[in-house]
């Protein structure tokens, strides 16, 4: 598969390079950016934290607001941040314009109904498709970790416990914990995968947590100022699966701290740690 | 004067919040950057930081994407990012709207020539109006650095060499170096300043750096892949200039690096080491 470098600009002795390709898995042209740190230069294959983006983002708000690459770059991660949705003219979005569903709101699933089902298929682009592209083009070894922001706090909480042994470490900030009952939630599995609410299930991060039987080292973050935090985040969901399943679950309400890339910003070397130490890097 | 504040987030412990004003100099409201440190709230006058960004940029650039409240957090420094030039349905940008001159382009001068000199004094506005609003409403000592980017480099710069004792450090990344020399200065001078050239000379950082008779403590990062570096930046002009006048001066050609923030997060901890040392905070 073709890769188009359509960017690269130096960064903490490292590399920040963005590239389209022509995905199958979702039928459109993507464009995904990449933290390669300066130990990619030296012939060593280094383990990949996926970073999954939230609602109306695109590969580039994590690499420019989350200040990550500093201690990525002494740690030795490669950091590779996807696209929000499928992209492009034939990618059909939400009817109304919302922000909230179809284009920049993939929300990380495979969809069931049409006309969402054969574009958005987020999901195994995630975690199938992109690594596989990842380790073949670069010096990326199969160490994977995941983790992501409210949308994407929901996917990489999804993307690791849906498919065990593939991740060696998870995290979120301010995930949308039970999508099955918030209202970006219902109205996302609602079009993606209809009113079977038993579908909605095996999307849901608190409900696979509680049936899980394993969860790689899970740290979640979320300010208590958040706007979303009760009426869309719902972390205690998150919490109580946690405890139904009997894994183990860092929890933290940060005090203070709202939903943007400040308060990411303020906990991202925390979170890259916690991988780091998965991934055999400390 | 009343300042309306008008977003405030938790980061690294302390608070970015933006302010909006009646400026009287430069005769329209504007918006402006504060960030302050989790020693803001101990009681303890602390030293203020100015950036002054670049072309197009607004007091949001900076804030978002340079990465620095981490360390200004553990330093105790403030940071006070201003908007980049007079704003409003009033204030006249370029004819053309072209976006290197007028709005977002003030170039942090003092102009002479009408349209312009109604509204465009971001000299007066950086140097005297502002730091007098901070150092009344927020914990700021009057211990004041200064730093910018490009068009702000060259502010920061300008700043410095036409204020002996105000500022205690100044520091630039990839600063406009000789803008009389350049086609940015070239037409932002000629249209702010008229076209006598002897005017243009007081705002001129090589030109004021040879004939200066003192220079605070001054260090510029410039990268050697940045595109704008021989045509619009020309740093050997400045290290000329400091060689003439007998100043200090360090300046670094940073290897594969751009004109992005990319670039300057990667150097960011190093400039506020720089000013932090000079303002008596390490």
């Amino acid at each position: 598969m073709t890769l188009e470098n359509i960017s690269c600009q130096k960064s903490y002795g490292g590399w920040h390079k963005r590239y389209r390709h022509s995905s199958k898995v979702l039928g459109c042209d993507m464009v995904f950016a990449v933290y390669l740190p300066p130990q990619a230069e030296q012939g060593e294959k280094l383990p990949v934290l996926y970073w999954l983006s939230g609602l109306t983002c695109t590969d580039e708000n994590f690499m420019q607001k989350a200040g990550a690459q500093r201690l990525a770059a002494e740690l030795g991660l490669i950091i590779v941040a996807p696209d929000t949705s499928p992209r492009g003219e034939q990618v059909p979005g939400d009817p109304d314009g919302a922000w909230d569903f179809g284009l920049g709101a993939g929300f990380y699933l495979n969809a069931i109904q049409q006309p969402w089902a054969r574009n958005y298929q987020m999901h195994d682009y995630v975690v199938h498709e992109l690594p596989a592209l990842i380790e073949e083009h670069f010096p990326a070894s199969d160490l994977r970790s995941i983790s992501g922001h409210s949308m994407g706090g929901h996917g990489a909480l999804v993307c690791a416990l849906r498919n065990p042994g593939r991740y060696r470490s998870v995290s979120a900030f301010s995930p949308i914990s039970n999508p099955m009952d918030c209202p970006w939630g219902e109205k996302a599995f609602s079009r993606y995968l209809g009113e079977d609410r038993a579908q909605w299930r095996e999307w849901d991060a608190s409900v696979l947590l509680a049936e899980a039987d394993e969860c790689p080292p899970l740290l979640v973050d979320q300010g208590d100022r958040d706007d979303f935090l009760e009426k869309q985040l719902k972390p205690e969901a998150l919490e109580q699966a946690a405890r139904k399943g009997g894994h183990g679950l860092t929890l933290r309400l940060q005090p203070g701290y709202d939903h943007s890339y400040y308060f990411i910003a303020s906990f991202i070397d925390e979170h890259l740690r916690h991988h780091a130490v998965a991934l055999g890097r400390v």
